[in-house]
């Protein structure tokens, strides 16, 4: 089958020729549909946080169940499945009392480098990324790394639903628990910031501010439901949040994950609020806070992924786009055939698309 | 009446003759029994936060109820009553979703430098406390400044309840919501840190980690009942904590309010771990913090005097102490005459005393 490998950081994916393993106990052999171009794959294409190579990356897909291995009981060959990285056991101490996010047994979460699922035919070893590898033809992934879903829901809009759609609702819905009332901010309106503006929306949120330096962006955000939006460009983010909202807000999302709108993100909240981190940090980057700001009961912390339950979550988020209340369509900026891949991350690093699919059935 | 005046920052405390003003509507003349000296006295005496002078420091009280302005309902003269700084209107947004500790209402809450109820015979202006002003033998509050108490609940212990034993066991269970089998650590064991151990106790915490660099308190930690203890002279105090607990606490409080204490509570912290700043930070000081410790779902969060409803807590906390549950006696180092309150102070500073009570009854 065909994939796309990253051989070193920083340089072009290359579509190789690559095998899998036959699937062992739980394990399942999805048929790619769709792949989602993250601005997580670009953080481990530039080893912001390192990872062995060589690799497949790509981590928000959908998928027609091909072929299962012993003991799988989920699914069978023809279901149509949403995979996600939070990939769990069932019967840890984080998956026994609701968070199975935080999963980290490494029976079924390997840790990288430890997987031998891919084969790469010219030289051997080449490596799952975050159990998935969704930028190739076929995927080999263990049962609770997928969920079942409804068939006439879009394979194209499904696969957004593995990631970026995931942990934006999840951020809003289970982490910072935003509903009716609430005034959110939500700081970069890539496609995690934007499913947090809608998920909001959908919540109930009285004010719901979208802050980008991308004025077309800004745009979009009010389709899918801001109320006000904020750019950078036009002064200072904080202030101008203050102002509009009489004292700051109840909940800022900081959806990129870097310490100038972290630190914004806890400098715009009213007493009593809470900033929820949903980006991806750099490593070793930091944070400075004020003590005094603490004083008022203020909170900061970290979504994991939308801290899902996405066996739970994903298929809500399907009824919800399939009602009409969760918007999905907007996010598809493109299609585009795996050997256009890096045309994708080309288009995502000059913020002119929220999101390009890769379509595995799109004629070559 | 008698009331130990600041007059500027580190400098003594100095016995005036000073009067209160008559009681107006939903005021409330307390007869001042016992005052505790807390390090937040000690705060505003070195001007870490600057507050308006001349001031009758003290907020950590309790007293019997002298006389009642119009309006009051809640008491009357005889009644035994612990003081709150927490003052509350009842009508705010705060306070009808019960967070009255956030009410900041003007009408109830005085601003520092605008209440009128003290005049010092000599020169007019002397200013109140945090609504409160406990240093001297009579107190003008709002009847929303106290809550009544049993009549058998000895008011030396009484006092304690009023800042240091509401804090510490507000911020764990109200701000931390710490329950069985959580594993916890308290940083700086002065008495709202004694009071957080204790209380972390009263909830059923499965491990209680007591910090502190003095081996007495760590001592007396124990007895109030910490299940571990671990100095700072012995080593990296985050190391020592991961290490016991293998891999970091469910909860850590820092009771001290300082850049190293926060950013240890925060380090020591387990997976989807919360730590909460109770202490009070100096003016402009920051805490660093590594963004990716985040990812985990950890948490930094502030209490304010433990989030309290003390109408509600306050009462429980001393039906905990009348059925033998909490412990309030091991508090008490000494009790000292308001002649007396430097001395306190500089027992306080020498890190040799948990608390020292002004007894207003005392002989003089």
């Amino acid at each position: 089958m065909k994939a796309a490998v990253l051989f070193e950081p920083n340089s072009p994916l290359q579509i190789e020729e690559i095998s899998l393993r036959k699937p062992e106990a739980h394990e399942v052999v999805l048929r790619t549909a769709f792949a989602g171009i993250c601005h997580t794959d670009l953080h481990y294409m530039e080893a912001q946080t390192p990872y062995p190579m060589p690799v497949v990356l790509g981590h928000e897909s959908s998928g027609i169940v091909e072929a299962v291995g012993p003991e799988v009981r989920y699914v069978k060959p023809g279901d149509h499945v949403v995979t996600c990285l939070s990939v769990f056991c069932g019967t840890c101490e984080y998956c026994t009392t609701g968070r199975p996010a935080l999963c980290f047994n490494p029976d079924v979460k390997l840790p990288p480098g430890a997987s031998d699922r891919l084969k790469w035919d010219k030289s051997g070893q080449v490596h799952t990324f975050m159990n998935l590898s969704s930028f190739a033809e076929r995927m080999l992934v263990h049962e609770n790394a997928i969920v079942k879903i409804r068939k006439d829901m879009p394979l194209d809009r499904a696969s957004l639903v593995g990631c970026a759609v995931m942990t934006g609702y999840g951020a809003v819905v289970n982490t910072a628990k935003i509903g009716p009332g609430d005034k959110v901010a939500v700081i970069a309106c890539g496609g995690v910031g934007m499913a947090a503006v809608n998920s909001a929306r959908v919540a109930g949120a009285e004010r719901i501010i979208a802050i980008d330096t991308v004025p077309d962006k800004l745009a979009l955000a009010r389709e899918f439901g801001a109320t006000d939006v904020v750019n950078p460009g036009d002064g200072d983010v904080v202030e101008q949040v203050m102002e509009m909202t009489d004292g700051g807000v109840d909940h800022a999302l900081d959806c990129l994950g870097s310490k100038g709108t972290a630190e914004d993100a806890f400098r715009m909240l009213a007493f009593d609020g809470t900033a929820t981190l949903v980006g991806l940090f750099r490593q070793g980057e930091t944070i400075e806070l004020t003590g005094s700001d603490f004083l008022r009961e203020r909170k900061i912390q970290g979504s994991l992924l939308g801290s899902n339950r996405f066996r739970v979550d994903m298929p809500r988020i399907i009824e919800l786009y399939m009602q009409g209340r969760m918007d999905l369509d907007a996010f598809i900026s493109q299609k585009i055939r795996l050997e256009e891949i890096n045309d994708g991350f080309a288009a995502m690093r000059g913020g002119k698309v929220l999101r390009s699919l890769i379509d595995f059935d799109a004629a070559s």
